[in-house]
């Protein structure tokens, strides 16, 4: 029978850490403080911004929420993030994307302080990364959030041979430099890959970072295949899913997250691990 | 018969752009700069430096070499790239690796400004890469030259299936980058990986940066491979030779870049392309 990975227990753990952290740094008179920037009214990152403030608090993180106008010219946008940089109550500073048009997203996140950058997207701290330099620098959430999840559930990543689908900036190639980083052989696939299948039955990891419900199902993969799945799609009736259709019974999938319940908490408990850790680093 | 990919002409055919784009900058009044670093007495280092000064002086680029002790402090080498960071007359500065172990050689390519990086080597530009941002930057030349070597033989790489072994900051990773970016489905294999011969019997394109002689022959690839040898090994015999064994006769291999005179003098036609370009992204 598939093996479901929990997210939430995962996640659980995690948070019982980071709120035990903030403890010990409350102790020495530091409140891990973490700023998150919304431009406009896009209702999922509304969602998903009250989800990690309320989290936060949760934590005892102090948290500020900037909440912008949707045409705020792009200039008082990076004013609002350089006063943020030189905040010294804030030590973690998150623009939520999608942006508005007008807004270049690459100059925004290049003007974030490299050492406040929780999201890890400033170029600085992906370049670290993809060439595996020693820390401490800040590593996109979720992909750093899958490999807690496979640490945590002793899924052997060193020599395993990862399929990961999907190259954005977010998820697919920071995801692909921590698997390679920690031994993984790994062939990224995407719109533009031929023999789709063939890289499939050769993988005993694959991750689906595609965003779209039914795009792969258990006949896709070889026995005893890990699917760790990174979509978050709404079916026909309205639910959410994940990227990939599994049965409950026989398969050739040995263990897969479900959407939801897998790597969705783990985004938010490692955005929190990552805020606290930050404060460490200076002191 | 297998069919040679000719490193050289395409090397001159990049330096001969090289030395009208430099004579069209002196026009201008702007001369190209080219500052090479050298610690200690690697006679490898040596001869590399030698060639390189030698090709810039030929294209009409103004080249200072700054020769310096086994035993410099680190602190006085950081200094000296500081005063290069800051030389109007220099456009470009490269440290030849490998340096003496008692020097940090990730701090001192931080050190180096990114604008004057032109081994592409910096995380800044590494992660600008990674992330496939719009450009200048510098890329990484052995990498950025193999593309060029590709694109001169009409070698196609969107949709095409790549193996990469090797994931060296300087040759393996950023290759991977590129080859990402034009739309390769890409693979990269190192030491860790098994099933080496699974993934060279898949691909259309098999790139070797392992540095071993004999370590693959016509055998391990699949009809019409094209292989890149980024290998330079000497044999037994003491002659210069790729990673890659290959008969003349009726072949797997499609295409291959012979050793010497594929790979190599795309190194550094490429840098001097490199060093020019970057003189002229300040104007």
């Amino acid at each position: 029978m598939v093996q479901l990975i929990d997210g939430r227990k995962a996640a659980q753990t995690v948070n019982e850490a980071t709120k035990q952290r903030v403890k010990l740094l409350k102790q020495r008179g530091i409140i891990p403080g973490l700023a998150v920037v919304l431009v406009g009214h896009n209702q999922a990152s509304e969602r998903y911004v009250r989800m990690k403030e309320k989290q936060a608090q949760k934590l005892g993180i102090y948290s500020v929420l900037k909440q912008l106008p949707e045409d705020i010219s792009e200039v008082a946008l990076l004013e609002i993030i350089s006063v943020l940089n030189h905040d010294d109550r804030i030590n973690a500073i998150l623009v939520q994307s999608p942006l508005p048009a007008h807004l270049d997203e690459t100059k925004v996140i290049a003007t974030i302080d490299p050492n406040k950058d929780v999201d890890g997207f400033h170029p600085v701290n992906v370049g670290k990364l993809y060439l595996n330099l020693p820390g401490p620098y800040p590593v996109a959430c979720t992909p750093r959030g899958v490999m807690t999840l496979l640490e945590f559930n002793q899924i052997p990543v060193k020599g395993a041979n990862v399929v990961m689908i999907g190259k954005s900036s977010i998820v697919g190639k920071p995801l692909a430099a921590l698997l390679l980083n920690e031994g993984a052989t790994v062939s990224v696939l995407h719109s533009q890959t031929r023999d789709r299948q063939d890289f499939l039955k050769t993988a005993d990891i694959v991750i689906s970072a595609v965003g779209k419900a039914h795009f792969l199902n258990d006949a896709d993969f070889q026995p005893q295949t890990t699917v760790i799945d990174v979509g978050q799609n709404l079916d026909e009736n309205g639910q959410l899913v994940g990227d990939v259709d599994y049965p409950t019974e026989p398969t050739n999938i040995r263990s897969i997250t479900p959407v939801p319940g897998g790597v969705g908490p783990m985004t938010i408990a490692t955005l929190m691990q990552q805020t606290v850790e930050m404060s460490e680093w200076g002191l």
